[in-house]
């Protein structure tokens, strides 16, 4: 990766975290401190603010005004830290670290954690209402993003996951993390380019490449849980597998999903033809999915 | 209460849940088995359907069309239901019974319940982007209602009384349940009042209602605690006070408590007064409140 999108990435991470801090502000006048504090806890555990920055970055693509799209960004991370902190609870994963750190119901407790979660669905909800765009824009934004969180989103995958599938193929598989994973970060970048106010054109060519996007992502996802470690991962590896859920890696082997990975990345990098030059940084994000 | 009345809830419960069947139906072709069957459970068990006839008869009182808030009422009962999962969960009340039937968790276990009760809220939330109603009342009323459920209501007075308040006095009661419980009593009946075009004027006479009918009703859920069996409650009475949570019975003795509940429903039915003859219905459903 070369250093200027690496330089790029760290800024716009700090750009992200203090709109977060900002958001939290605004809330702590109105949340009860056994409320606040785990949900700042988990908001502000160090991430990757994959989500705001796909949707920055789609919006800059299309000549967008990045800097008015504080609370959509926010709002993503938000709904994203709400799937974090119900993932890692005892009757989902049952993990005990996230980001590097203790998870949420372990610091605060499950019930604490589990409001925490409910309220950073909510509250994150809540920022679209109160985007600087016309009416019918917003209303599209929480229509994508709802859609992406629902019953045939993020929950539904979600649901699916947990019950196991017992012998998936390919396709089962690329439809679950479609769903589960795939939904939201292909939502990120469509809400960015409808902030933009994109031309169905451009939003069609956004939609193939987040699609790809959150694929691959969930592919290199299930190549690090094997070959990581938790100081790079930030949470103890191999979970899936020790949980015995299937992963692209048991269905492909190693070598096999790394190709499958670089090609999807491939495929979301042609989408952005039509979008030419401006697309630069959504390139650029794909190949850091591939690096990460 | 006069035939009249009962015949009238009775008819509206129909109405509702038929509605619900319609709704459920639209999602069944889109949502995971595992995902469908425990929001069809608990979204389907006997419910009294308050929130969504509140809404009803508050839009009817106003002269609005009540034929055409169908998608509203669901999307109330959707949210409560979301609520009631999540309170008899393990690691929030432990209930094994709800509206005389097994809870989500204790049928489908934790994790699916848990899902069940997300979908239902992200589900609920969508339908409001739906409503017939112009994007400025679509857009109030999706504020209204996350308003309510977030860190200022419902999610906030479920934190303060998960982590307990030591010694309450009466107005740390009125603030914790007006947050829990009441929130969402009163935005359901404010809810009605913006579908039907409220002035001003008659949305404070109303929200002075909703917030007389919430505070109520929790008093009387305290008393009924104490004083009902399983059959009648449909579950295990007694529950607040095994788990050690002080209630309005605790803090006024049983008798007081009444009185005050009685009390609240006179005012909520003075708040009704500006809107004359039309507010019969919501007149009715507050003495219904002294009588379930």
């Amino acid at each position: 990766m070369n250093t200027d999108i690496k330089e790029y990435l760290s800024s716009q991470r700090v750009k992200i975290d203090a709109l977060l801090v900002d958001v939290l502000k605004e809330l702590s006048g109105v949340t009860p401190t056994s409320l606040f504090q785990p949900m700042s806890y988990s908001l502000l555990l160090p991430g990757k603010r994959l989500r705001p920055m796909l949707a920055m970055a789609s919006c800059h693509c299309l000549g967008g005004q990045e800097a008015d799209m504080g609370l959509l960004a926010c709002a993503l991370e938000m709904v994203h830290t709400y799937s974090l902190i119900q993932d890692d609870l005892p009757c989902m994963d049952d993990d005990d670290y996230r980001r590097g750190q203790l998870t949420c119901h372990k610091v605060f407790g499950e019930a604490q954690a589990l409001l925490a979660s409910d309220a950073l669905l909510t509250e994150g909800l809540r920022l679209l209402t109160k985007l600087p765009v016309p009416l019918d824009i917003r209303y599209q934004l929480m229509d994508e993003i709802l859609g992406s969180l629902g019953v045939s989103g993020m929950i539904g995958g979600q649901s699916i996951d947990v019950k196991g599938l017992d012998a998936p193929t390919e396709e089962d598989m690329k439809s679950l993390h479609a769903r589960k994973t795939g939904a939201l970060l292909c939502s990120s970048v469509r809400a960015g380019a409808m902030f933009a106010k994109a031309t169905p054109s451009q939003l069609e060519a956004l939609t193939k490449y987040g699609h790809s996007f959150g694929l691959a992502f969930q592919v290199m996802d299930d190549i690090l849980d094997v070959t990581s470690s938790l100081d790079v991962l930030g949470k103890i590896p191999s979970g899936d597998r020790r949980k015995g859920k299937k992963t692209f890696v048991d269905l492909l082997g190693i070598e096999n999903a790394k190709m499958y990975a670089e090609n999807l990345i491939q495929q979301a990098i042609l989408s952005l033809q039509p979008l030419g030059a401006s697309a630069k940084t959504l390139w650029e994000l794909a190949l850091f999915v591939l690096r990460k």
